[in-house]
């Protein structure tokens, strides 16, 4: 980084903690090998993951030019950001204002929605938005129609003017599973489903999977992933080729002989898949014993703590903990080389 | 809400959600509860709960001018909104920039910050802060000095030329317990600790408890609680005289004749404490199945939920809830009164 003309360079331990960290050839080993299982347009990465258009930069000069998003202001930002060739909005919206945005969007990027009922395909046709995909339920108990209702859905949109590029079927209950045949066997039964669908759909797009099924996609046009440029230790169990590419780092700031305590709270780390693992620089590992609004009390494996020592903390659910801050250092080794705001958050 | 001098009211069922809503009547009826029990400086309101320097005036408002705050940039953000009366920063930091920072703004404010350690009285210091309290651990494994040690502390922090203010010891282990006599005898337990400790450092402030033990306190100067201005379920069960006074509006937007999907998810509601609580409009409960990121999944307790109805969800933890909104509407009834930004985000 340059300041007044003169080189200064930051070590990632001088930032001021919680710092989410992201390590750049991590990334880039990240990214490299999805885009070579996975290459251009079959890959539509999803933006939830990391909600950083720098990140989502990458991804494209990676060759992946089609984008999932979850929520509009998802989908504006990536259109300010330049990178709205193909941008997908996942989920259903009904609020008009923010369709409305939507469709004003489309005249410098092109948009699609996902639509599963009447409702949903009005809302989205009032608001001027173009195109549509109809989302399918494949055995996940949330959004989606019946595999079966699929052709009722694109009839009423193709009625409403819309143009239908196809189906999407997210089987998020499958993406981590211990038993590897089970898994592929159910994955192939959610993506009969979504066939089933696209027969009485049509339209060019077959939209499925993410981090943890992606290897099993050969009948889809295209997978959702988006943990994978980061990663967490949730699809960490996995086994997958993608190594754990970012952590927050924490100050010790108070420290007994039984324990110590980090400044790396539940406000700086999504809880919902439990704990974050906790290392110290050396590598050891540690009993995390809870979180609380701003403090992780833990106990090193070896040894004991000091005050002002750094921790890595790496969670257990990437996608909330990105949504909790505002900048993610890119940094190579200890350098920090970069600055990315995490400027897709909110709604 | 007034707009090109025509008076514009908003339904909070206009908001586009997922919105943070704060009934008035009911934040007014909890604030009023505490002053009540708690009048003027026998209670320091810890704005971590709200993050929010709006319902900070207001709780200036019914007579309390010292606050409690947890991270730099609340410090800051209550002294730039003209509440820096008596700011109790209540956890350690170590890290220069914000110290000097905190230093600098004691200028317009009166700034105390909790040490336990040699390195966070050198750190303090060094920065150039005036004031200090020395954290005590009464129980809860995490930050604080043991009671014996407390007098050490005082002493290096007056050997660098600190004015120590007195204790600090929060019992965070003992907010919510179903045995009432084991509580009470419990929090005596964690005051005699704090005493000990007040007993070898001096100072005027003996600083302790939260929500789930303000009535608790006939021994300590000052109560921290924080959640009692807008509630959540945890805090719900201990039956205090404080009512739910926030809940997110979510939309359905997707409906089955088995569950529905409104968007709220777990990126707009802190997890830690375990799901949150649904109801419909006209008041029925909900099954709860599970959050994903943008969405709850869920089962109304009466009849089918339709694509656009209207859904509360209750936050399970209401500190790290509000840190994941922008802004909170605040509403009489269904009318949306004002819109109060969420600006003590981060740290």
């Amino acid at each position: 980084m340059s300041e007044h003309g003169t080189i200064v360079t930051m070590n990632v331990h001088e930032l001021p903690t919680p710092a989410m960290v992201i390590d750049a050839d991590l990334l880039q080993h990240n990214l490299g090998a999805m885009a070579l299982a996975r290459p251009g347009a079959s890959l539509r990465p999803h933006v939830k993951a990391h909600k950083c258009t720098a990140l989502a930069a990458q991804q494209r000069a990676h060759g992946h030019a089609s984008f999932t998003c979850a929520t509009p202001r998802e989908v504006l930002g990536m259109v300010a950001a330049g990178l709205g060739d193909d941008l997908l909005l996942a989920n259903e919206v009904l609020e008009p204002t923010r369709l409305t945005e939507l469709a004003a969007a489309q005249a410098g990027a092109r948009i699609t929605i996902a639509v599963d009922s009447a409702e949903t395909v009005d809302a989205a046709a009032a608001a001027g938005l173009r195109e549509v995909l109809v989302d399918v339920n494949v055995g996940l108990p949330r959004c989606g129609c019946r595999p079966d209702d699929a052709g009722r859905v694109a009839d009423l949109a193709r009625g409403r003017g819309l143009t239908v590029r196809g189906v999407m079927g997210y089987e998020g209950h499958l993406m981590v599973m211990d038993d590897r045949d089970e898994q592929r066997a159910k994955v192939a039964d959610s993506v009969d489903r979504l066939l089933l669908a696209h027969a009485l759909t049509g339209g060019d797009i077959i939209s499925a999977g993410g981090t943890g099924t992606y290897h099993l996609h050969d009948r889809v046009t295209e997978v959702q992933a988006g943990s994978y440029a980061l990663m967490d230790t949730y699809y960490a169990r996995m086994g997958t080729p993608f190594e754990q590419a970012c952590f927050v780092i924490g100050t010790v700031v108070s420290a007994t002989p039984r324990f110590a305590v980090a400044d790396v709270g539940l406000k700086a780390m999504g809880m919902d898949h439990g704990n974050p693992t906790l290392e110290t620089l050396d590598g050891q590992g540690a009993d995390v014993w809870f979180l609380s609004d701003e403090h992780i009390t833990f106990v090193p494996h070896a040894g004991v703590a000091a005050v002002g020592d750094r921790v890595r903390v790496i969670p257990a659910h990437i996608d909330p903990t990105m949504a909790m801050h505002e900048v993610a250092w890119l940094a190579r080794g200890h350098e920090v080389i970069d600055r990315w705001p995490i400027d897709l958050r909110g709604w």
